[in-house]
């Protein structure tokens, strides 16, 4: 199966703690489709202005993504300006500029209309609408949003009616507190899901990742790392590797679920150990798999068989 | 066999989003005792006032806690007054009156001289060290300790010394940090642990627990509840399951180690459902039992014999 992303592409300038970048590669759908490419042949929608460097489409499609969905419109390509302390969890925006992003229809080459499975990156809740009533009949849809969507008004609306039709939301604990208005994080996913999503990711930067089902809770810690230079992109490095190992799967069971959440926090493990996508340019299979093995190690305990109290 | 525990008894006043009590039973060794009496007997010791009644003495008791250990000398018992808003994790301290734990020696009943496990609550790393000078044999001490300690220059070399004779350090993510001045807790850990405890465990409330060894990381999340009305003595549940768990396994191996830290997950977990100790004093064998297979259940995935490519 492949995976539809849909997204921003832009130009980041970021400064943490250990270093500093200017106008570098980013933006949602970079991330999901690049994490996403390790596992299944992606098709990526979003926008470009007029400079925005043939490279960078040249690094997606190397990389098995079908950037025709990408349309390249006058004007700037959207940009972003942040700031970190040393809690990395907390990023500072110093500047948005949308740009050509605020001209964004997304309109979906006929090809990728009958995509089954679908990541709608954090955008206008009213554009994740748009795309999803162009594709005829997705079997999985996942869904990021941000406090700007659902604190206005304006949008709540919209984003409410795209809320009914994800399969899964992938958020913050902070966006998970306050789209229900609830601080305890057990009552705010009930209320959650009941909005539409059967299934609720909450993304907790270093703190790992909570996934609520109707089968229970799942609870994936994130990986214990020595060297986090820049998070920018970890939330939909992990969105785009649960997707695309369930879009490679073609599964939705509760088992692969699991299996894609701890996926999702491998690629996003991986994301941040380097400025924009530098350390997906060069992360392999091979690393994948082993970080995968020691996710294992680091979340196991031996439970059957024991006698507690003997 | 049994588990020494030493560090305070004390009226908790406390004021949480959930309601509030004054002058209830608190205290780092009624909490380590408490949750480690499900395991082993306990052999508790600390200082109290003339105002200790007699009901919490016996409630230890009934509980196969020696409280021989417990001094009662003239004057008041400590006490503590603290409010939490939403964020749980954080305890804002309104008042401390030290009153006899200011005068507090530790002196071990003859009979204790010779346990085998130790766990030292948070209290001056001095009165710790002089709790150590007279076990004979130790083979594994546990201990708390706080920013206060840390950061005064008056007592940091005496918390060097503790340390120094400390096999597993038990503190939260902001005192690994200060005691290391490192921010990235992996690497905080290796500073740590060269410092003399082999193991540290890192607490991180209701983002669950950290287990660095020289075998690698365990990672814990803390179990999600639908419920917390106060997390006071948390820390001091977790390490007091954790250690009553291994004393009564008589165990150091690091399978054991880890599913103690699980244990201490799910003794924490069971006390912050409500006030001082009341949740433990109705807290039964078959419940923690069940929430032990809830907590294989919450982190369990399957990574054996998954092909993640093919």
């Amino acid at each position: 199966m492949n995976l539809l992303a849909v997204g921003t592409l832009a130009f980041d300038s970021v400064t943490t703690p250990f270093g500093e970048r200017r106008d570098v590669l980013g933006g949602s759908a970079s991330f999901l489709s690049t994490a996403a490419s390790y596992f299944c042949p992606v098709r990526m929608v979003g926008v470009i202005g007029e400079d925005f460097p043939r490279e960078h489409l040249e690094f997606f499609r190397d990389r098995r993504i079908d950037t025709s969905g990408v349309l390249a419109i006058p004007g700037k390509t959207f940009r972003w300006r942040g700031r970190y302390d040393e809690n990395l969890n907390v990023a500072h925006t110093l500047e948005t500029q949308l740009n050509v992003l605020a001209e964004f229809e997304p309109k979906l080459p006929e090809v990728f209309r009958d995509s089954r499975f679908v990541v709608l990156g954090n955008i206008d809740p009213a554009l994740q609408i748009k795309v999803l009533d162009q594709i005829r009949k997705p079997r999985l849809v996942a869904c990021d949003t941000m406090n700007y969507w659902i604190e206005a008004p304006q949008y709540r609306t919209k984003l409410g009616e795209a809320l009914a039709r994800v399969d899964v939301l992938c958020i913050n604990d902070g966006e998970a507190r306050l789209l229900s208005g609830e601080y305890n994080l057990v009552k705010a996913a009930q209320m959650i899901r009941r909005m539409g999503p059967k299934s609720l990711v909450v993304k907790r930067g270093e703190h790992g990742a909570l996934l609520f089902t109707e089968q229970g809770v799942f609870a994936a810690p994130a990986f214990p790392l020595e060297v986090v230079r820049d998070p920018t992109g970890a939330g939909d490095s992990f969105a785009g590797g649960m997707m695309g190992y369930l879009a490679k799967k073609d599964a939705l069971d509760a088992a692969s679920l699991r299996q894609a959440v701890v996926m999702g926090s491998v690629l996003a493990s991986f994301a941040v150990e380097d400025f924009s996508l530098d350390r997906l340019r060069t992360l392999t299979r091979d690393e994948i798999g082993l970080r995968f093995a020691q996710y294992k190690t680091l979340t196991h305990f031996e439970a059957e068989g024991v006698s507690l109290w003997a």
